[in-house]
């Protein structure tokens, strides 16, 4: 980080400049201790090391790592069809968790309001949590609850944190050339909804949000990598996964995720819609021999789970258009749209 | 929480508007899984849970409890003498789970920033966490980074989850009639060092903001329990020990643990010296046959650690004069001072 430069809008976003920004973050911090070194949202610890080799030795633990996770929500509107701003807070941590093959525990909450924020409008939050927590059986087993004064924060801020047990780590850097690209269902639509508050049009579309915890447990096992399309949506997390992994992404117009009325909304804004964030879907790689059983299963969940691309040797992400020509899909890039996950 | 009631500075300060507001969101999130029902501010899991009987059967896991805590920080100035918002974030984590008796092993670092926050000025915060990090060999393991348009946010916001490993549990519920009161130092010069910016007054006190792993192990198989009086300072803290201990706390007035400039402060600004935070002390119950011990041990890392009272039978708080009288000591009420810790 230089000195005389300032933070810029486009450094939340989840493109190109959010990555510099984390980066220069991770640089300072640098001490790692025992934790393992994942290129994941999430941390992992082993637990094994509580155990003093003698005493695990011949046994096994069915859960044996720790996964710790954190998400900070500055969402606006706080309200939107499909929503609110705590639905997302809890699911956007269980996802988190989930995406990285961890079954949810417990999540910590805490909310930063501002003084002169409607009792009732935080009771409707606190009552999404709750449906979610128990919905998914994950309690929210510690908070913290801070009161600011009028116009030092915009209404609510809410961070999540989780901790998760897991078998075997989902990486996303574990891709191979040979496998199927998967997505849970159509994508983007928390973006249409969002978006159409903002930009003052009429949509059907609700917010995808939800929690994905019994989708990814179903066919975790079947899984290479796997991350959910949030902040900078699936041109980032197909550029993540497939940097990470050394190898080439290359989707196929004619099965891509989107709704008709996702991409109109997309090219009526001017926003690139692989930039569209959802925040209730999951993108995958599955060896291609696991591929229609693992779609199978999830269309039990959401019919429009489809493959939708396959990985090879190479760089990048590619998208084979339906005329046959090729085209680059770039990390996003510049200013995108803050505030909506 | 009724509904056209909104939320009042008063709820974010530590008192009982503070502990009302909490209670209504508790209200609220009614799922408990597994985890413990402590009434302490971190979590408790315990990692036994993963085993079957027959493989811990007649072993035992040195450190089988899992703690899991989490605090937002939006306080101002962001940089005071003796630390900044960076060293306060890290270092009220880790004290959350070392007054457990928790051993941290890993922090989550949540950031929220305003555009055009200085790029050095996040780097000296960011730095001054690292520093924290690497003395005490407590890892930052994960994160979020949003950036927020200008006048969403005051400049920063750090909200820190950190997860810990404990052998026993240091409640804040345990203390019994005939222990003795103590504390690790001289109370509210966090308080001071703040509140000079913001009052512009002169003093040199520094803020009292570190670590306590180190000075709490040294001791903690002592504490029947333990507390760090941040918000709300030792009023809260006591008055929150002693009603959840169903006991009664007697201090005495000629060993109170405030620096006479602090108190003159509190004077001159009219705020009651009890309710001033600390940001790198504690407060703790330890039984009358071991507290010279404690404290011998406790002076090896600050001379001001003394014995401050007694737990009796009965309720509240009260404080012994210095010409014998006997007055109530409250749980804050009305307007504290907000954004100080």
């Amino acid at each position: 980080m230089k000195n005389n430069k300032i933070i810029e809008l486009e450094m939340g976003g989840g493109g190109k400049k959010s990555e510099e920004l984390i980066g220069s973050i991770r640089n300072i911090l640098s001490v790692k201790g025992k934790w393992q070194n994942t290129k994941d949202d999430g941390a992992v610890y082993d637990l094994k090391n509580l155990w003093t080799s003698n005493v695990h030795n011949g046994h096994s633990m069915s859960t044996s790592k720790l996964v710790f996770t954190t998400d900070a929500f500055i969402v606006d509107p706080l309200f939107f069809p499909g929503g609110d701003i705590g639905k997302i807070a809890i699911c956007g941590t269980l996802n988190d968790l989930s995406v990285m093959g961890a079954k949810p525990i417990g999540i910590s909450l805490s909310i930063v309001i501002e003084e002169g924020f409607l009792q009732s409008d935080l009771e409707k939050i606190i009552s999404s949590i709750q449906d979610i927590s128990k919905k998914t059986s994950v309690p929210i087993v510690t908070g913290d609850t801070k009161v600011t004064e009028k116009g030092k924060i915009d209404k609510i801020e809410i961070t999540t944190s989780g901790v998760g047990l897991a078998s075997k780590i989902i990486s996303n850097d574990g891709a191979k050339a040979g496998d199927d690209i998967i997505v849970s269902g159509n994508l983007g639509e928390h973006a249409v909804a969002l978006l159409a508050k903002r930009f003052n049009y009429q949509t059907k579309i609700k917010s995808d949000c939800q929690p994905l915890i019994c989708e990814i447990q179903s066919v975790s096992k079947y899984l290479t990598s796997c991350k959910d399309p949030t902040r900078g949506g699936l041109s980032a997390v197909l550029n993540e996964m497939a940097e990470k992994s050394k190898t080439k992404f290359v989707l196929e117009e004619k099965t891509l995720p989107y709704k008709k009325e996702t991409v109109a909304i997309s090219e009526l804004l001017g926003i690139d819609v692989f930039s569209f964030p959802s925040e209730g879907r999951f993108v995958a790689t599955v060896a291609k021999k696991d591929s229609q059983k693992v779609i199978g299963i999830l269309k039990k969940y959401n019919k429009s789970a489809r493959i939708i691309g396959e990985v090879q040797k190479g760089q990048e992400v590619w998208l084979k258009t339906k005329i046959g020509a090729v085209k680059k899909i770039e990390v996003p890039r510049g200013k995108l749209i803050p505030r909506i996950c």
